[in-house]
């Protein structure tokens, strides 16, 4: 067992956070226990409870790490100023992201905190960060529309994507069906519906 | 333990199906064991394999009384003929049963069938169902399109508010969202999108 001097607090948060990735991309988060993390990276139980409150905690940096790893490829996407083109593009990034990590991704999803523990501001920061691009590229079709509304448009098309994801990864698409398909139909449809309201709200002269 | 012969084969069945609803609604699918449904009903594991191939079976029958149910419900729902009125109304009796029903609800997508064995046909059809319903609410915007488009669209729709039932399940909405609000901005959105599309494929002459 390597002793607690042979790493800074730095290197070992992220060796437990690495060895953390590595159990739940091959057995889920329900295969994730501190006994093996400890064990994966040589250090004792207590060495990595000083490094994160709890269990919770260290899932809580996990699944911010694959927040983060998403944000940096979806920030490598080239965005046209045309919004379906725009919207197509980052959803082909979110899915090929979310194919490569399946497990990382959901562990996103099923872990659920304390219901007396809120979701820390950090985590949602890098949530809104996320959508922030979404919202973007809804821009120039939403000029009327106030900042709260965008956000809300973001956010449906957002958990839209993500039932279709959801219900591919657990093998209930039809024959012919990708994740990708069905996007393209919501993004088609969405947008044109937002810019039709858009010139509906201009001819009566909102 | 009760005698084999007390009940009929059907009450059996009937028996068992209930058993295992108000475990999974109490303990959520996770919890269900066969042990436990036939100690519920008084009867041996033995009999239970008898009216179910395994517990995968089980399941699927369960599942598909769920699905029956919602049907049921929605079955009731009053249309009129404008499809975001109807859709408004059709979620909102969704929303309401997997409110009632949380845990069965989401046994539903929980459960996977092992990678060999296909979704039953006679499941499949409960689904279609429930499916038609959406369709025949767009089918007066969408005259101009195939069976196989109105099918699609229902199913985007579909999929999409499945996202946004699953995040509310999971507590991933933020304050004063609810799946129902962002539901209506969705219907509303995609509807409108469909019919500018519908116009757009008229003044072509389509």
């Amino acid at each position: 067992m390597a002793r607690r001097s042979d790493h800074t607090r730095e290197e070992l948060w992220w060796l437990a956070i690495d060895a953390s990735r590595k159990i739940v991309e091959k057995e889920g988060l329900r295969g994730l226990r501190a006994r093996q993390i400890a064990r994966d990276i040589g250090y004792t139980i207590g060495t990595l409870y000083n490094l994160f409150e709890d269990l919770d905690d260290l899932i809580m940096h996990m699944n911010g790490e694959t927040l983060d790893q998403l944000m940096e490829a979806v920030s490598k996407v080239e965005l046209t100023q045309n919004p379906t083109m725009d919207l197509e593009r980052l959803v082909h990034c979110y899915l090929s992201f979310t194919h490569e990590y399946p497990k990382l991704w959901n562990a996103i999803f099923e872990h659920k905190l304390p219901e007396d523990r809120p979701v820390p501001e950090w985590f949602s920061e890098k949530v809104s960060r996320l959508l922030a691009i979404i919202e973007s590229t809804l821009a120039p079709i939403l000029s009327d529309q106030s900042e709260t509304e965008i956000h809300q448009h973001a956010r449906v098309l957002w958990m839209s994507l993500f039932g279709m994801t959801i219900l591919e990864g657990s093998g209930r698409l039809q024959d012919g069906e990708t994740a990708f398909t069905l996007a393209k139909t919501l993004i088609k449809t969405y947008v044109d519906g937002l810019k039709s309201e858009q010139n509906m709200s201009v001819s009566n002269g909102l």
